[in-house]
């Protein structure tokens, strides 16, 4: 098969070891290579091994040899490593022109601030279908004979793509990972099955599991909730579920365990008794804390806030709403949150809102980076492309000296229109881009100081005298009315937003 | 003045001077007053229609004078005690169609239930401006020398309104009573003398203060925030007017204190520290609930959150929010909270959320009723007119068994384009009717069980087994795994939301 | 009490009480009831037919027979013929309080003024999938053994629902109807023989198409769009299929034809050409005009506004929108526009917002009655149960005269929690009966004609003078000037919202 | 240019001349100038104190004079002419960084493609006023003993800012530049006398009226509407105040007179005749279309659309309601729009989209450019800061080939927190450089084509075969059927969004 590349002109391909080998010229978007008698290869570590004539085809073979012992599978043929090419062109959407994971800033790799990971279900198991729409992605990898074949297939087209994206982690449910049984022991032994070869991918590869969740809406028997459903049977099985979950959390090593729910909420008040639910899902954390202990499992718990999509109203609305619930229900010491951007907008919040709420009530713990149109009003989960969002994002991340043991989940899908399988890699290489600049950008704005120091000024006063006794708790309502009596009326002290907001867009 | 209506028995038609001069009694809406010669009707073509004996005209005038002696304000002529009158007309708007306040419903009167109070801002402050026009409304009551004897003429206003009303509440800003002076000393001078003239009104009416509230956000001061200002001096002095309004909740038996935050959040996120900020929002309240203890002030402290404007965003975005932060510094014992349904919606929540929220958490401290558009993005505050609403939140009232010490304050404003004396009385009657239809269709339901009984149905299965085991926190993961084992896949049980909202629609 | 469904094991029919009571055995939603002696059937005209007792099993089993060939199917079993019971209790939801067929209501039928459809999409072929869940609702006339078959069960059930239910009309996709074939000759011929039982039945039984549409959007080759596809061969796939979609309309009678242009829009305006795009979308209108012409199909065409979703941006937004296209490519006089609510709340405006531009701009077609929630920003397709909404709608339905050859089309969907089969009836029964109150309150309104007369009065104005002569086109700005220096300060007259709210208030 | 700061090291304070004159080291945005021998000081009080060293007195007085010579007023002390300054620091926010008014790209200079305006009420007319909040910006241009004293001097000092910052463009509503008089005549007059001094200044400094509009919705007797009031007395009002309006227009040689319908929709339409409103506004446009041909004004007439606010609807709703409107009554040839994108997204599209329709209908006029924040529902009118945005919005303007006679309003206001002066120059400065970083994106993507010509292709089709007769209005259904049977299923084509995207972003 000479599986056709968009527009390139030349391109070898090993039949030996079935992998397609192309050139590409800097600045030509869509490569022509009419005057290239060489082609490059780009291997796991990064490094591109390229520029062969003719005569030194044997070393060409070896080289190849080595690439395909390393990567087994073949589902993104002509797809190579992608590398860090500063310079691209325009059109070279193929390269990395700002992520350059060794890089040191701050005193930290870029990967190690940014700790990017790919979604499972969206990249691997999305079919592009929507609520008005038939399926438009086909992928090889969803081919097969039966569930558990394709899950397999699936899998290894994943590793495939992590490797050659270069991310160290990856996200997924249960349930995408392995397919749903006729009962819970089937349905488990799946999921045994599919563990035993992840765990095999991640050693061979060292891409690591940034987190593992339950997928508690799905099935039709959680369409009134999981935790939160008003039949107790319902409640029970979304725990054996979670148990499960936290079992393969702790085999794959899982960094963070996350909790979305979708199906935690109402869809009419009328039939909802809210406080009861809110009670069931408190007892339901409870139970999972305490499995949690008892298996030793060390990850960091994740609450992932959503307002609403698909039911009408989610408990988890926004980072406020989660502290609130968790600090009712003294369940806060366990948990941190996984924000992700598009719900919070659909909050009705601006992009970095909860990102930064969060920091400050020291419950950011990890960020599923995508983004919503500020013009509609539901869940699109494209990929981040916006420089001043990123650049907010990371400005925070920065400012609480990371993200880990969280990281950066690319919970964010390529159109249903995107029907190349390029797609997804310019996707994810655009997106992971679009946080490079954010990082930075941030970095420049954190080294130069100009808004820091803008900043830490205007609070100044509270560093001595009536302002430092408000700060430390010692001061009273008598001792602020006497030291008004004293000294009238306060300066008006300009804002300066616009300001700000120049000496930010210089950043950008 | 022969033309004050408040207490007189019978009325007149004065043919000079083309006013109508009226007697109320009680009960009797649009009446014939029996022992009196004369009547009047209200025709459907609007005009006023009297006739006036003459052979007790001496008679009449010795009761008007009377009465004139016992109310010595004007600035409603021709407005009557609004009264109870079921069967009225479409076109008939002063009269209440639903409204009976001392109809005993479900063990309690229809007032007390509903504890109708009239806010001072709006309705005796407003003057029509809006961001792209001037003043519309022209009140007799601002009119006036200076400042004071406008304040003074205000009130006796107000005073009049609420009795004519008929309403047991009011609401105010400290500066809406009283005008700031050019110091915090003359400022205090002024409201030491209005709210001596205020209190004997309350004496002499019997109306009372629902609520008390410190403007932190009109003056130029606060542009940047009161308790969040980056200046601890702008700080201190709202913690000096705090002081002072907090003796003046003492001084008039204010059943309640409000904190409305308009300004403590912020315009940009890139000159704002929001950690600080909020820590120093904490430190007020601690300092206001010290001195609340110190001088014996036993009304509750509420906070009212709204999400954003004037601010791009503020602390207390809504019920979560608030319940959050109070839970994290510590404060939630000392709070309950004042839900506005229009700040509701702006949270992108529905109308009745908050007050269902608020109340499950057990915080559900009073009420704002007002609404805005759906369709429009910011604070209308228009009367609440919808029957649908107004069912919902009587029934989230009536569940957790009143509002008490709370009540339902219009924070509510006539049109700028309701330029006629009575819009205002117009406005207040078609809302209360609005609440009351409410509570008639709450009790009705609440009465028949109907929908209760499905809920509680629903519910069922955690009274006993597992579920009940969950409830009481005994459960565990692996024993809800095990029930799972044991008893397969639940059933689906169908939410049958289309099957409730037309019971509900029944009661409406 | 014999009418209480729950539980019972057998039905009967009460010849005192002409109340049909029927058993229903939880958890067997289609099931035959095996033990009883006693059965019912109801008829298209509405009467209930039942025999009980076993003296009259002869006559009976006649009465089935024939009852049988008339319908043929049994997939809603144990659901009586839909009947009008004012005075049912709340609980009774399978009889309509409000609507009453063949009342007259200012000269005209209710379901004359009604209309009322129901589409075949939602409630025959919707499987409650949303994007997070998969399917709920399993429907046993979606089960067989190819899919004409499942097609012609579907058929059948339809019609049994539309007689139960007592609606004349129904509207449907020609890929609702018939499923696609390989090729478009395949599919074409699916359609013809799936039209010709739906003529059959439609002419059993004198139920009629409202309108028929085209599906240019679920199929993946639509995803870029249909008349708007960059592709040409697209845009030709989509005519070949209007083409047939015509002659259908034409074979089944259809009084209205519909286009909704789901995927005629952008996700991403870097990609699109939009002026392209609109004039090939008005080439693509212009065909299907000759091609109608061409047949002499006499029905109305329709294009249905959505502002959003799936497309980012949909060039048909709103009724304002979809005006100037036509207007701008001189195709208006062939078209009307059908408009849903919940599109025109997704669009930013009120519920009835289009509702009324489309009738003052003489372009109401006919209306795709359901809601949203305003807290939603996506199309969730509820039963519309809003009175408020209903009696708006109804208003101006009366004003303009009636939605002839348009009606009222239930565009709505049980929510995919609502699992039980009679859901299907009880969300049509509770949303017709809205819309019959929402008619009664609005013939009250104008029966009354308070309201009317009240903003008559607000423009007499210009019906003399210098108002008339700017109604007719003769006055100039001069002759303005000289009006306003002889006359000076126009008066200012208060809007009256409140006032007009009350009023309209004390109509619903 | 001697009052050219850049780069001047030294400050001094004039005493006779009473001005200062202050270098800047770039860096130091409120420090002391170290190696100077004079300071300055600015007070609590607002006047500027000053202390000036001897030693160099004598040079300093004659560039002090010269520098005054060159500007004659001083109502922005100490804020130099703005200048160039391509690497200037993050701080040092009084330069452009990148617009460079001479600078020739695609053959026009900088300043031709952006034609930038500063608008005048919100600038000078501004008193940071919310509904919140009082007056927080103290103008000493707006203090004086009488209103027109008071308009003069603002007037001076608008055109001392459009010098300093170097903008050709102003606009102005009549009541802006003008205070109303107690009656029409006396208005005039005052306006008369105003536009004189206007036209001086004008001559003075080469800078010219962009546009100019009459205020309709401030005065209370617009407030139900001015062209759509249903009284015809205020409809006349506003036709004379237009009449003059388009006198001032021609007088001052306006490029283009703006109508804005603030007031023209409803509040309620309970109160509201839909169709005869917009009548009456179809029949005053046709009346200032009459009166500007009678008196041979050549400018532009444009319609600015809003969707809401102040009313709940507005007609001019959106770019596509108007062109809705002006085609229905047959205006479409007489107006261009003015799109402002702060309104468009209040109406719930993307920022660029409504200059993207204005202009693909051929109705794009001109830009009101301004920003407001996608999570906020009112108008704010900030200054444009998002590159993306204004990359958006330049790539459209140069695809039509210029804005010109419209250009870049500026229709934004400092926050009402941005007290200090040279924030009014501060955000300029930062919107103008967004502006012009915008421009120079577009220009690059232009030059570059990698979008252009990726678009070109995917339209490839409509230039030849089927495609070319659908697009020459050639084609009909029967072909395009015959079409699909001869070429089957089209291909599935990737509208590569993220590709777009990330090409996109390579130019920001």
């Amino acid at each position: 098969m000479l599986n056709s590349m968009n527009g390139i002109k030349k391109y070898h391909f090993d039949k030996n070891l079935k992998r397609l080998v192309f050139c590409w010229i800097p600045g030509t978007p869509c490569g022509r290579c009419e005057d290239c008698i060489s082609y490059f290869l780009s291997r796991r570590d990064g490094t591109i091994q390229s520029m062969v004539g003719t005569s030194e085809v044997t070393h060409d073979l070896q080289l190849l040899k080595e690439v395909d012992m390393a990567t087994e599978t073949d589902f993104f043929p002509g797809i190579p490593k992608i590398t860090y090419a500063p310079d691209a062109g325009a059109g070279d959407v193929l390269y990395f022109r700002h992520y350059n994971a060794e890089e040191v800033l701050l005193g930290k790799k870029m990967k190690d601030w940014l700790r990017f990971s790919v979604c499972y279900w969206h990249s691997f198991c999305g079919t592009g279908a929507d609520p008005f729409g038939l399926q438009t992605l086909h992928r090889t990898w969803n081919e097969g004979n039966n569930l558990m074949e394709c899950a397999k297939k699936r899998l290894h087209a994943a590793f495939e793509f992590f490797n050659k994206l270069g991310v160290d982690y990856y996200t997924f449910h249960d349930r995408d990972l392995s397919p749903e049984g006729s009962t819970l022991e089937e349905t488990n032994r799946n999921l045994d099955e599919m563990t035993d070869l992840a765990l095999q991918l991640q050693n061979n590869t060292g891409v690591k599991v940034l987190w593992v969740t339950c997928n508690l809406f799905s099935h039709s028997r959680y369409m009134n909730g999981a935790a939160t459903n008003p039949d107790s049977h319902v409640l029970a099985y979304a725990g054996a579920q979670v148990k499960k979950g936290l079992d393969v959390a702790k085999k794959l090593g899982a960094e963070n365990f996350v909790f979305w729910g979708g199906r935690e909420g109402f869809n009419s008040i009328h039939n909802t008794d809210v406080g009861a639910e809110l009670k069931h899902m408190a007892e339901f954390f409870r139970m999972a804390i305490n499995y949690k202990e008892k298996i030793g499992l060390k990850c960091q718990f994740l609450i992932e806030p959503k307002p609403k999509e698909p039911c009408k109203h989610q408990y988890d609305y926004d980072a406020m709403s989660v502290i609130g619930f968790l600090k009712h229900f003294g369940l806060d010491g366990h948990f941190k949150l996984n924000i992700e951007p598009n719900h919070t907008t659909l909050a009705g919040h601006s992009y970095e809102h909860d990102i930064v709420m969060a920091s400050v009530f020291g419950m950011l713990g990890s960020v599923d980076s995508n983004t919503g149109s500020p013009d509609l009003g539901w869940d699109t989960d494209q990929f981040p492309m916006d420089i001043r969002n990123t650049t907010m994002v990371m400005k925070t991340v920065i400012e609480q000296g990371g993200l880990q043991p969280g990281g950066l989940n690319f919970d964010a899908k390529v159109r249903r229109e995107s029907t190349d399988l390029e797609d997804l890699f310019i996707a994810h290489i655009g997106a992971m881009d679009a946080f490079a600049r954010g990082l930075r950008n941030a970095v420049r704005i954190r080294e130069e100081g100009v808004i820091t120091s803008m900043v830490k000024k205007r609070y100044m006063s509270f560093s001595h005298g009536i302002g430092q006794r408000v700060e430390d708790g010692s001061a009273s309502l008598e001792e602020l009315e006497d030291f008004v009596k004293k000294n009238g009326e306060p300066n008006v002290t300009s804002g300066k937003q616009e300001k700000y907001e120049t000496v930010f867009n210089h950043y950008l």
